[in-house]
C-alpha cells in the first residue's frame, strides 16, 4: 500500500473548511511564529472567528496577512486532507455590524472579559487530500 | 454551562503532544506565515518529523524558529486541549544518525521521491486545557 497527495480545487477546499468547527490561525508576533485553535464559521465568503481571549490574539493579527489551517485525519486508514487559507485579518469593530455577529451561531470556547470577532479574508486557498492507495 | 481555560505544565503538555501522531509545522516561508501537517514522534526530547514532501519544508525550516502545534477537540462535549511548542527547527543531514532515524516507527503519509527528517528543539512549551464547567 502507498500514499499519494491530492490537490484539491479551491471550490472543494472551502466546502471541506466549511464542515468543521475549529481551526488553526496562524501569524507572526514579535518576529515568532505563533498558533492559536480557535472556533470559527465561513460569513460572507470570509472566516470570522469569535475569540474570548484577551487582547494579544486581536492585536496579534491586526492587519496582518495570516494562515488559518483545519484538517481532518483517519488514523485508521491513513487519509485525510487538510486546508490552508492565506489572507489578511482584521478585528471588526462597527459597532452595528457587531449587532449582526453576535447574532451568528458561533460562540468562543471560552469565555473572556471582552469578545473580539476577528476576519480573515479568504485570498490563497490550499487544499490537499491524502488517501492511502492500493499498488 | 461556562467554559475556562486552565494553563497545562510542561510535563503534562509534553504527555498530551507525544500521545498524538499528527501536528502542524509553523514557519514563516518569504515574510508569510506557513502551516504544515506533519506526522512526528518525540525522539530523545525533540520533536521528529519525517517527510516525503520535496525540498519547501525542509528549506523552509533551515535553523528557524518554528512552532509546532498538537491539539484535540470533543465537539460534543465542548472541551479540549492545545499544545504549542515553540523551537529551532533543523534538517538531520548526518548519515549515521540518519540510519537511525530510519528505524524509528515513524512513517511520513505520502510517498516522495525523497524523504527529510526535520528536528524541533523542544524550548518553550504552552499548553492549555478548554474544559466545560457547570455555574
Amino acid at each position: 500500500m502507498s500514499t499519494e497527495l491530492e490537490t484539491l480545487s479551491r471550490e472543494r477546499s472551502l466546502d471541506l473548511l466549511a464542515g468543521v468547527p475549529v481551526g488553526r490561525l496562524v501569524f507572526t508576533q514579535r518576529a515568532l511564529p505563533r498558533v492559536v485553535p480557535v472556533s470559527f464559521i465561513l460569513d460572507d465568503g470570509e472566516i470570522l472567528i469569535r475569540t474570548g481571549e484577551t487582547s494579544t490574539l486581536a492585536a496579534g493579527v491586526r492587519g496582518t496577512v495570516v494562515a488559518f489551517e483545519v484538517d481532518h485525519f483517519d488514523l485508521t486508514h491513513r487519509n485525510g486532507w487538510s486546508v490552508t487559507v492565506t489572507g489578511r485579518a482584521r478585528e471588526e469593530t462597527d459597532e452595528v455590524e457587531l449587532g449582526r455577529l453576535r447574532t451568528l451561531p458561533l460562540w468562543p470556547w471560552a469565555d473572556g472579559l471582552r469578545e473580539h470577532f476577528i476576519k480573515v479574508s479568504v485570498e490563497f486557498v490550499e487544499g490537499r487530500r491524502l488517501g492511502a492507495v492500493s499498488v
